[in-house]
């Protein structure tokens, strides 16, 4: 399959760059005779938009959702959905004067090294993390429809550098949780943590540096017996479709990475009979036996890198001149992309569960209300 | 694309159950004209099979593979291969009896959710670690193929339990590494870890307990600007494709989940040009920038939870009686699986890299010698 | 796969509908650093479009390209190339008056039992015909890559209805070809015969009637040995490709249906050394055997039925009423759509070929001029 | 997608070689809890193997299925399914003979120029029609599970050189139709037609040629609504599996190549109201209408040329002394391949259509009984 599509049955094609004209993802298999909240597309949007905060990158998109096709009365038809937001302030000029200069753990290396010197540079063209955009409107769509069927996905940054939230939060919460995110800037639960969070960024920001992050991510109500066996694994799938967000260097699923170092006897998850309902006591499976679902919240935290684009004074190349240079980059970036990944960890997570939901007719093609 | 089908153009199916006739791989999609070295598969599986040591499953099966389609003249023809192993040591008798519990952590209850009464649940039937024998076989074919573009695929243990050997190992000498892994019953590359692992696995197993680890893979020689951009990203497919494999909780390329906590001024890799190359002076990207190949060695960790199958006395469910329990298992299973794991990550990821290979040109579909 | 995406590394994504905002086309996979003639791609879709003369639908259509992604000084840039034209000229008045109506041989009833009520019945929505001019978008640049390898397509109109035109051309003239196919409205290339079958259309439309014909596409210049055996077969992958225009109702390869009264003395087309070259004296094979070319012209022919939408009042039911009734529809169609499937045929074509050479490496990712 | 694998959800993944250990195919997708009858699926397979009779080839072969995996209890258990058959009456003396002698409308110049010279020539390898007998195997679970919910898939001889039996046959009553094909040693469904094709094809044989056929192929039951639309129309997947078969040339749904000289007002089907259930007078549209089933049986027709292998001398090249030559190959072949292919043809469209059942959800991935 192409390397701008993704899923089986429920698919995401993604289009655009940060430069060019628009950027846009073409949505094919969602069932037919969904109302779309429109609103609520443009609300996860606004989650990634930039220029939200003085935390963001001062680019100013309005990123204002537009659907071109696959609806119809107001309904789903079954058709592909294509969406689209138009890129508004562009400014490439930065991009021209510093062509031949490779940028530490930036992607210009590497497109030139696959493509030639063809690829769009502008922006980062197609590896911005603005393609993500396209991401969250397919997302969701996703989230709308799993709504449905009573299925939540809920983020939230739970470090930012060094400062941690650690706290393990009842996901059976989902309205009151999204407050707590609300009250956040940077997008965490807990006050306290967020500001520190807040003082961190600007810090980081003021020496023209970057940091990274921890997004965790709990996906309730997600029936048992869902996924598939081997490469279907809903760990695979997750995994594929979180990393092909830009800046994520690891993902971890239940206990994760703390799993390598307990006993069989800590990390087994016991099975109890509560309320007539099959349930664990604890979740250190993350909500996934053998790659299927076991009923419990599927949880997983993802690793985001800092910003490889800094002020800072750094040595590299100059590839036209082939010599060793020192440079700085000014430009317009994020200093903390975290809050920013946050609906597009969901909108991913979305896409690949509603994949797996209709590969198992679990999801019916035409919706039943 | 099926449950048990992996890649695009370079492809393996994988079938067989642990308590079955047998286990086995079809590989698709080899370039033809390629002659196999049996040898070096069956070295690749034995380096799997159970029973090598006190420290693995006292399960005895020689894994003696066969290739039973795709070779003519000693040479792939470009059909596809079909390797099996048959199952000679089945004891089914344990599973009868515990039919009705749930396993704490193991995957008896999400296959009964997803394939309700009718899977195999002897031995764990398709679940079984022991399918990761044909990926073992499909990877030592993929990693011959590599090796005459001097692609090395190498992975050792990295921890056991606490025990964590932190040193970044020089993997430009291929051959010493392997050395030093074959000195070490748990296959990690200091002697005096080694034996510290070797104790404390002991140790677990004395308390019929299990215990987790971590596994390192880095990838030489693989030549920059190959793989794909957003969902072919190399880390997606290789994720996609690790996490296939049971036991697996997380994955992290490069400084991975360190990256959170880092700024960009430290994680950014400066290049350098160096002997007329270009180069990054550290690796904390883990070779891959954009999801595409930089030419730097390509590391990634995995996190291996402990063996659910543990002999000491758990919590859980008889679905049955729909009763609350307590149990004791029995049954032949391996305290820690990571040194067994070895052999399949590097498998995983030699076959996600050949299959990049291939999609790219840079490996043709006949072999020029 | 999505139903409205095809391919493995040279992809296309199919949007839109026939009276919504647009049609579209996503191709994905072009190599990197390739000039776009856009006159050309304009060129292809005016073959196509609606109102070129007295025998086509009049719905005026300006069907006007635009690329709005994947395009970067003028080259590709190895990114998804989003192609759109506007729909403009749209009278949705005549469906709603009609919506309980079943129309004979017409999709409104399958898409109601596929998609309930849902699905968009304007002018046929998703299954309109002029969802082709996507498919042409496509086309256009796969043909232009293929044209730098002096690989050519060409299709013709060889029967409207019983006017039949048997001889056979000789395709290493592809230049005189198109020039003939111009002198004729409905692209035939026999002179006299055009002037039949335009007088047969005429007769046709003059009785609210419709009429079908053939539509013969030659390949030249494709080199031996490519394409795949078993489920990649080229007869395989053009024949999936070329079901999905609407109206088409067989195909055949060579002989084709002749191929079913013939000896294997008669059919067998006999190798022959000529000018150092290896080739058959005739092309029965129509340039594909085991599923492989073999360096001759390939050579395929498909039916088209005549347009389900005609004046003459029909047999048919209504769904709201469920009662068997009699109908005129009148509404803007094509008497005969054989002439504007054929830039449709050449397009799925050379989508198709040119997937099958980036699969084999014969086209490389990224263009060497 | 590898060449060797097809479909969506349920997946099939053919192995083996004319003269190696084994032909083979793996199931994959296949809903848990079926029962299998596998004297069934040797029914089917006796229907294809070679030796039936004196109009077929003297190779002699069992063609006995043996299952390695998938099956539990006597059910399916939802994990791939392997089967198998031995070669065992290889004979391949011949084929080093002729090794550098290209034969007429024969794969071995195809494969020779995609695989180099490392393919696997005796008795053409992986192209040989024995690979079919795989295609048997999951066409015979394919259609177990089709008439478990009243569809059923049944194909005739249709003609054999220019004896061809026009008449249409009510394909309602599936056993009758049953017992007239296998009265028929060459599965046509009238006597003296049969008669007539017996005394054509020892003809043919007689004078060391060979003769082609139509096969024709009737789904009933087959409900409405399914399939795809656009690039997974049910004519675009049929025909892609139906051109796996070797030796087939070209294929028509409904009126087929009749429609191309059809006005719309004959070749429209009118809709009609009968015993309550919405239906067509006739069914020119083969049951198929814009990719999707409208609940009309589905028919096609397939064009088998007459076997490339034939003894009467012929013009060819011998590529190793480069020369034009004349040869009379001798070996084991059919002189009409017609009634074997019967089976396979039923097979690859039973899996096709499974496969459309899935992915629409009405077939169910654990079966109620």
């Amino acid at each position: 399959m192409g390397d701008n599509t993704l899923g089986t049955l429920f698919t995401i094609t993604s289009i655009g760059e940060s430069h060019g004209d628009l950027i846009g993802i073409i949505v094919d298999g969602t069932p037919a005779g969904i109302e779309l909240d429109l609103e609520l597309i443009q609300q996860e949007l606004d989650m990634r938009k930039p220029g939200q905060s003085s935390l963001t990158t001062p680019r100013m998109e309005e990123d204002k959702v537009k659907i071109v096709s696959g609806i119809f009365n107001k309904k789903t038809t079954g058709a592909p959905i294509c969406l689209t937001i138009e890129n508004k302030d562009v400014d490439s000029s930065k991009y021209e004067e510093f062509k031949g200069v490779l940028r530490p753990s930036h992607v210009n290396y590497s497109a030139l090294m696959k493509y030639g010197q063809y690829y769009d540079y502008r922006g980062s063209g197609r590896f911005s993390g603005r393609i993500t955009a396209g991401f969250v409107m397919a997302g969701a769509i996703a989230k709308q429809i799993l709504k449905k069927y009573n299925i939540t996905i809920f983020a939230y940054t739970k470090s930012i550098g060094n400062i941690i939230d650690e706290e393990v939060y009842n996901t059976s919460d989902y309205e009151s949780l999204l407050e707590l995110r609300e009250n956040s800037l940077v997008r965490t639960l807990n006050q306290e943590k967020s500001k520190l969070m807040e003082i961190l960024i600007n810090e980081v920001k003021a020496h023209k540096d970057s940091i990274g992050g921890l997004v965790k991510c709990i996906v309730s109500g997600f029936p048992a017996g869902k996924g598939g066996p081997i490469f279907n694994s809903i760990e695979s799938n997750i995994s594929k479709a979180i990393f092909s967000i830009p800046a994520i260097k690891g993902i971890e699923f239940g206990a994760g990475f703390k799993a390598s170092s307990m006993k069989g006897s800590e990390h087994n998850d016991p099975w109890i009979l509560k309320d007539g309902k099959i349930q664990t006591i604890k979740n250190d499976s993350g909500g996934i036996i053998g790659g299927i679902s076991i009923g419990m919240p599927i949880e997983f935290t993802v690793a985001v890198k800092p910003t490889a684009s800094i002020g800072i004074s750094q040595k590299t190349v100059n590839i036209d001149t082939m010599e060793n240079i020192k440079i700085e980059f000014s430009g317009r970036h994020d200093p903390c992309i975290v809050p920013r990944v946050i609906p597009v960890v969901e909108a991913m997570t979305s896409v690949v569960l509603l994949d797996c939901l209709l590969i198992d007719g679990f999801v019916p093609r035409v919706f039943k209300s």
